[in-house]
């Protein structure tokens, strides 16, 4: 399928002679475009909301900066999912791994990218949607410091983990984006030093952790001041269990409104997700938020200034598309697993492509101190150099 | 909108000659046509469910009989719902209640008779997706004894509570289809005792209880022999949630395969039932089917060969349509309550037009031994013959 939402049409070109002059990109429908509705990957979100009359600030950041929008990108229904499979607007290609999932929620602006079609484009990332399709297609893709971009225009899910990111093919273009979305230059980048996240590689797949560890050499050659330490002492089970508390709980904030008045049309998945979130008991609700202040403290500790965190993005590569639905919570609630820390306490991190494992792409993972987004973009852009 | 399935053209002449000849009929889309697909009012079914190559025994039965069919109609989502309202198809018009739904879940049969577009029309009742309809849009409509017609053909819901059901105008043409879907002659009926169920009256709005007085004295004055009596002595709440535990149980059992297959798009509240449904402890389904077996020794006494009942079909005449989601469980958990006996005990059922309430239609309900179907549709004939 289209990575663009079907039936949509849109061109803006970017300002001249900005500094993404020449440079195209993509916005997931999750971004207001004056006069364009914006549809949320459901058919019946639009009807809830009145069409915008002003850019959202990240496409109008782009567009400042002269990058050209090109297209309005399939979602994850409001951005409920981690696949990238839409029961409406249908799954946008993998053109890295054709008949696996893209990946979501963002997985029409990282089809895009990765097809060739645009230079960059928009995601949000709440837990996960744009590292897991960076992974799954292959491409540099960032969820930045929670609270750094304003996030007006952005449809939001769950504002205590919601964030604004975007892709590209290349270490170069993303440190070009990069620069114009964080407000700072992206120079290449050499980290004091490396935390190794034990636990997270031996969470994954033993093929996956395997193939990445070429990618980790070239870290280390890059970043020799290396230790290995456990991410997650209480486990990264129960840092993906707090965050499968809180954000559906949030989500059913969110949305409540709406599917109380307008009784949507969803996915039966979509709906199972809100009426969990709307069912979560208390207890629950009140252990999730003081994991997540457990999990702030463990990233602060591990990640001073100049300090990066590897990771893999994912725990395997792109499923394949289909999969019924008792498979799915399954592979949900892993790839959940290693991206939990990044609603709970909001440290930036960055996937750039790590490795191919049976022939399908999985990501590695930079973490950062908050505020460190453009360091993470510039260790990309080292790397690159040293290959 | 219109009673017929959108983008849907049927049309099969009924065999020459029978006793149903001239007359025409529509068929609830839960119902097999060979050679047409069975939508089953949900976008996703069909492709679940090969193009059926035989008629539903109801079809056959009526295309036997002479009548014409005329058109396959809107029902809600794969029969799970009671007001007629379905997010993909529309809401059929109610043309005796406009702006108000025509209940559901056979909403289009309801209002393509109503509207005069065909003499009758199949629907089905599992937990009151005749008898409600036919309250809201004023016609005849029968929830026949459980068990006692063929439903091949007919898609299932919770096969405990399973029935089909037809509805008509007249009481004479509704005797006559009667007859033939019942196989036995319905003649004009005089029962010999009548029991008024004054729990369910006092359950009906005070309006509407009033407004059936008149109706009930014509009843009266055909069955003199007539005695007030309580039909749910534990109370009709812990009946309706006796059938509301059991039916959305049975509805999992059945929808299961073809949710966990095809992840299918549904408006939320008809997703929220199923979940709810899948998630029900065992001790309250346990709690449920021991009330059903004590409802059927209740309405096995209160209703020997020779007695009817009479109640309020609905608390109400029709709500107005597009009610937010939180009113929704209210509105359809009161209905439940006057409909579950239908459901657990499986006695025939007829609502006739009782009265009207601020110029809406209800009904009132005839209820009879099991097997008793063709003296309740000879009542509403020796009824309307007493006018």
């Amino acid at each position: 399928m289209s990575p663009f939402v079907p039936g949509t049409s849109v061109r803006i070109e970017g300002r001249a002679g900005g500094p993404l002059a020449g440079l195209t990109f993509a916005a997931k429908d999750l971004f207001d475009v004056a006069g364009h509705p914006t549809g949320g990957g459901n058919p019946d979100w639009a009807r809830f909301n009145p069409v915008p009359t002003r850019h959202a600030w990240a496409v109008q950041a782009l567009l400042d900066a002269g990058a050209t929008l090109v297209g309005k990108t399939v979602t994850d229904e409001v951005s409920l999912g981690i696949l990238g499979e839409n029961a409406f607007d249908g799954t946008p290609l993998n053109p890295a791994a054709p008949g696996h999932v893209p990946g979501g929620s963002s997985s029409g602006s990282a089809s895009a990218v990765a097809q060739g079609l645009c230079s960059t484009a928009l995601g949000t990332d709440t837990g996960g949607s744009v590292r897991v399709p960076a992974s799954f297609c292959g491409l540099y893709g960032i969820r930045p410091t929670h609270g750094r971009l304003d996030l007006a225009g952005m449809l939001p899910q769950a504002p205590s983990s919601d964030t604004t990111g975007w892709f590209a093919r290349d270490a170069a273009t993303f440190a070009r984006v990069s620069a114009v979305m964080l407000g700072e230059a992206c120079p290449p980048a050499r980290p004091a030093r490396l935390v190794i996240a034990t636990d997270a590689f031996g969470f994954a797949d033993p093929d996956t952790a395997a193939a990445l560890a070429p990618m980790l050499e070239r870290l280390k050659r890059l970043v020799p001041d290396w230790h290995a330490e456990i991410l997650a002492p209480p486990g990264l089970v129960a840092w993906g269990r707090a965050q499968r508390t809180l954000q559906p709980v949030e989500a059913w904030e969110t949305f409540r409104p709406w599917v109380e008045r307008d009784n949507p049309r969803m996915a039966f998945t979509v709906a199972r997700g809100l009426v969990l979130g709307a069912m979560t008991p208390e207890a629950e609700r009140g252990w999730a938020a003081l994991t997540r202040r457990e999990v702030r403290g463990r990233l602060a500790q591990l990640l001073p200034p100049g300090t990066v965190l590897a990771m893999p993005t994912t725990p395997f590569p792109a499923p394949p598309k289909g999969l019924p639905v008792p498979a799915l919570g399954p592979v949900r609630d892993a790839i959940l697993c290693l991206c939990a820390h990044g609603g709970l306490a909001g440290h930036p991190q960055l996937s750039i492509p790590g490795a191919m494992v049976r022939g399908l792409p999985v990501g590695l993972s930079l973490l950062a101190a908050r505020g460190a987004d453009a360091m993470l973009a510039g260790t990309a852009l080292a790397l690159e150099e040293i290959a």
